[in-house]
């Protein structure tokens, strides 16, 4: 190596500068190379002297490349990913790029930067569908077969998990949710509470709080998280606004 | 009501302020009453003309009631807990105090400002072990039946999620760590990857990477949170610092 080059893999959360942590962005205004999905790219102000690598969606691999040879070359290279880059997002490529690559890129200063992932955002806004035991899964079956997501979604139900959905569907993949949902209907009460979220945050959001039962897999799209309940949680009626949905720290023995 | 109160749920994150959001330095700079277990209370720097209420651990629901008693009063209220007050904090104590106390406090403005949890900082200093599907579990048994801890292990076991353990022992509870590794032990392969850390992001911090077959339960207190890898988690070998651990995006099926 050159001179001393660095990686840093930063998490953008899901949406402004209220939820940027203080760590991101002193490592963004550090860096010498920006890479990034151009949306997330486009989210962090100009600044001049600054090198700017803006890639396609599908590129996650070859991104993580790019921004680990511009660190082999002495670079303080920043990677920007949306949410927490650790939650389905760049750090896992990185680190497939590092085992996968040249044995010298093991070596190089890689540090991830954590962040707010969509699952929070939206469990804030709607209450607090998270607290207590929940999974977090991809619907994503580009990355593993259908079989793989049937089995852990029949799991989750069966250990009462709330269950989190992050990409249940784009433009490529839509009927991953119809069948996600059909299952869980076929092992989860109808009036289990839903967060139906698109957005968080962002001028845009939508956040629906409805039963399982009535959600809509049409409605999906690449901005949708979906929260479902354990057989614990409980929504909260309110005469001047949205219902509150929580998930109480205690536990019975269910089912 | 009064003069129009509020109250805010802020997570404070694990560490230090690099990891603090802004929007939640922004309601603690806000807030006319600050109200928090000691430990956490002590993160926020004292400021002028603010009221701090210091409360003990184990008396969550009864904070939550105080803070809400401040906000029906009018006041600004602020609760501040570690993390994220989503995850296993305050935020479900505090929906939990709505809903079984009096029916104005439906109406009173609750907001929830989300925190960076433990397990992102630890998985943001191991690598990405939270990489692709995941559970998070609390091992505390004050709050819900052993019976319901052991189904979900064997569950998430079965699912071959990651498994972030939250709360693994405390001064009261020793033991439940002990028959938690016990059993993943009995239906997860040996050598599967486990982060053992303390006090991500703080001074004190320890992070070790190693076997399921090796992890040490007596080692676990109240700063632990431990990251159980799933059949696809790595460890890469580096010479000059410690190992990465990464959870790949795609998944094969498994067993």
């Amino acid at each position: 190596m050159s001179a001393r080059g660095s990686l840093r893999i930063v998490g953008l959360g899901p949406a402004g500068e209220a939820w940027l942590t203080p760590e991101a962005s002193d490592f963004i205004a550090n860096a010498s190379d920006l890479v990034g999905y151009g949306p997330y790219l486009q989210r962090v102000p100009c600044k001049d002297g600054q090198m700017r690598h803006e890639s396609r969606n599908r590129e996650e691999i070859d991104r993580a490349r790019h921004a680990l040879q511009l660190a082999e070359a002495g670079r303080r290279a920043v990677i920007v990913s949306g949410g927490d880059p650790g939650v389905f997002g760049m750090a896992a490529a990185v680190f497939e790029a590092i085992e996968t690559g040249k044995p010298e890129w093991r070596e190089i200063d890689v540090a991830v930067s954590p962040g707010i992932t969509a699952m929070q955002a939206v469990a804030a806004r709607a209450g607090a569908p998270l607290g207590h035991d929940f999974c977090a899964m991809s619907l994503s079956h580009n990355l593993k077969p259908w079989a793989v997501i049937e089995k852990r979604l029949a799991a989750a139900a069966a250990a009462d998990f709330v269950i989190a959905l992050y990409n249940p569907a784009s433009a490529a993949r839509g009927e991953g949710i119809f069948k996600a949902l059909a299952l869980l209907r076929s092992l989860k009460p109808a009036d289990t509470p839903v967060v139906f979220a698109r957005a968080a945050g962002r001028k845009e959001e939508e956040i629906l709080i409805e039963t399982l039962a009535a959600t809509d897999p049409a409605r999906a799209d690449m901005s949708t998280l979906i929260i479902i309940g354990s057989s614990e949680t409980r929504v909260i009626a309110r005469d001047t606004g949205a219902p509150f949905v929580y998930t109480p720290r205690t536990a019975r023995i269910s089912r």
